[in-house]
């Protein structure tokens, strides 16, 4: 067994899980999967910052709410966002008392906090656990490239970031889907200095994420419905296909991108795509894990991606380096998973 | 058992720890308990924030040295900082291609690191995790105050960002320091809207973490050499003793604050004390980990506190929310510690 890759003991459930959405979402290809849409960009506040927290106490609230569970019944809660110090989180979920530990994985936020809901309700740590996360279109066009008052001209490789949240909750296993694998990635950097085209720095680290979980595993493209990248947009998905391909691997038919899923290429003038921890975080907990949860999937491969760029250092010459980590969840629980064996070390 | 509070079942060690400081830092009281001192505040780097990111490449380099294990070795690492988008830690560590978790929680890291890196260990998820984080002067005075060349008076509630940075990898159970116990914070928010009084709004977090330590584990003030925050400074510092003497009880005596402990305040400056992820996380791996090795002292409670405050939230006129996390590191090791108990939950 790989370090990267945990096999899940006890296989947890994925007991309910929320999607908020903005308006442009509401109106894209997945309107109807989304629990609440707001058509107002600053959700009745009065700064989009505010705004975008606003989506992650929806999403939390939708989400207990469809669980039946109070605040006081969620153990631990991993959340993140694109903000600065995560302030989308922060401001979003301080009142609701939860245990709480921040994490900042950018775009590949809702998987690095499943991964981690999962391994501390599979270890005993905790019985629910809860993971969150959002990205907000005028938040990040500000924070990261230009205040929308500019009227940038967007490049064709640029991508929308999705004006969403989603939400979910970890439970000890009872019903579908549930977490059978997780692969921790590491930082891949292969140079790219464009923050106008992050699927491309992103992709290098989804192929390097998803080969080891194939090698450690002994799995394919072929035992999973989809292989869902969060936002690598057009190019980034070209680039990620393509990287397989010299492994010899097709991954073209069983591809999916929330990216490519979220936004209507033709009526939504969204250049190369969506992006935003909030648009693979909508798109699995308002559109996967449902079909999970019914069995009209069986087994999906969750690999968000994050590119951890950073506008101060950007400006000072440097990369884009991107990170992912991937999630087997499945309709279908194992009650007999191999332990997790490591191999001694000096 | 309090959902926030997790007794170790298998008692993880403190393998190994490092310690790297800046200037100002080496000419401070614990100048000797670093590893390594950088007189030039870029660490031979054109800009201060890959400066901060050489603290923390210097870090992992030096305590994989002082382990003796190589970064493949090493099964995850969790890492984190004040910068936006923690650009120090993700350019100090790319290049050791270690699966990598991104956290953030101000400066809390350390103490979120190393609760995270325990319970990946105690659940049989990692042999070896490691922990990082950093802070500097320069990097944080531009980002949430004021450029240094603007030459901004300081207040008397300011605190100093120490330039340092620390690192400490978790194994199984086999030399001391052991982690006995750890307990995840939640958000608090008194409502402080004063950067520059930032011990004041992360006073109650500590109170709040530190009283659910003690309800949930029967543990007293007494049962400790010391109990560590992270950088309350003087202000904070006296309002954390004040809240605790609310409820009877005396922490006068064994509360330690790395802020107070890290500079000479007759000597250096400092105004309230030290502050930064590398405050708490050098003098924890540089000072007090050694002495919990030794065994000169046997217990502690480290509760490194985070200001999980934002410039631009901070102008929306939004307030300051806290955050800390607790973990108990001892000298002994408890074979038979009670095992997790939940209650059980609708």
């Amino acid at each position: 067994m790989n370090r990267a890759t945990k096999l899940l003991r006890n296989t947890p459930s994925i007991l309910s899980s929320s999607a908020i959405g903005g308006k442009k979402e509401g109106e894209g290809p997945l309107g109807d999967y989304f629990d609440k849409i707001n058509e107002d960009a600053y959700m009745s506040t009065d700064t989009f910052e505010k705004g975008e927290s606003q989506l992650q106490k929806q999403a939390v609230s939708h989400v207990l709410d469809k669980s039946g569970l109070q605040a006081e019944n969620i153990d631990v809660m991993f959340g993140g966002d694109l903000l600065n110090q995560c302030v989308g989180t922060t401001f979003g979920i301080r009142d609701f008392g939860i245990p709480f530990l921040g994490i900042y994985g950018a775009c590949s936020t809702m998987a690095e906090g499943l991964l981690l809901a999962s391994l501390f309700v599979d270890g005993g740590y905790s019985q629910t656990a809860m993971a969150v996360t959002s990205s907000h279109f005028c938040t990040a066009e500000r924070q990261y490239r230009f205040p929308l008052n500019y009227g940038g001209q967007r490049t064709p490789t640029s991508q929308w970031t999705a004006t969403a949240g989603g939400a979910l909750i970890v439970t000890e296993r009872e019903n579908p889907p549930f977490v059978r694998a997780v692969t921790i990635g590491k930082i891949v950097d292969l140079g790219v200095t464009d923050a106008n085209n992050m699927g491309a720095a992103m992709a290098p680290a989804a192929y390097d994420t998803l080969s080891t979980f194939f090698k450690d595993t002994g799995k394919s493209p072929e035992d999973f419905d989809a292989i869902v990248t969060g936002d690598l947009g057009k190019v980034g998905s070209r680039i990620l296909c393509e990287l397989f391909e010299r492994d010899n691997i097709n991954i073209r038919e069983k591809h999916k991108d929330c990216g490519m899923m979220i936004y209507d290429f033709d009526e939504q003038d969204v250049h190369a795509g969506g992006s935003g921890c909030g648009c693979a975080g909508s798109v699995l907990c308002g559109y996967f894990i449902p079909q999970l949860r019914s069995g009209s999937m069986k087994n999906i491969l969750f690999a968000a991606t994050g590119a951890l760029m950073s506008p101060t250092v950007n400006q000072q010459g440097e990369s884009i380096p991107g990170i992912s980590h991937a999630v087997w969840i499945s309709y279908d629980c194992c009650d007999k998973v191999p332990d997790i064996k490591f191999s001694k070390k000096g």
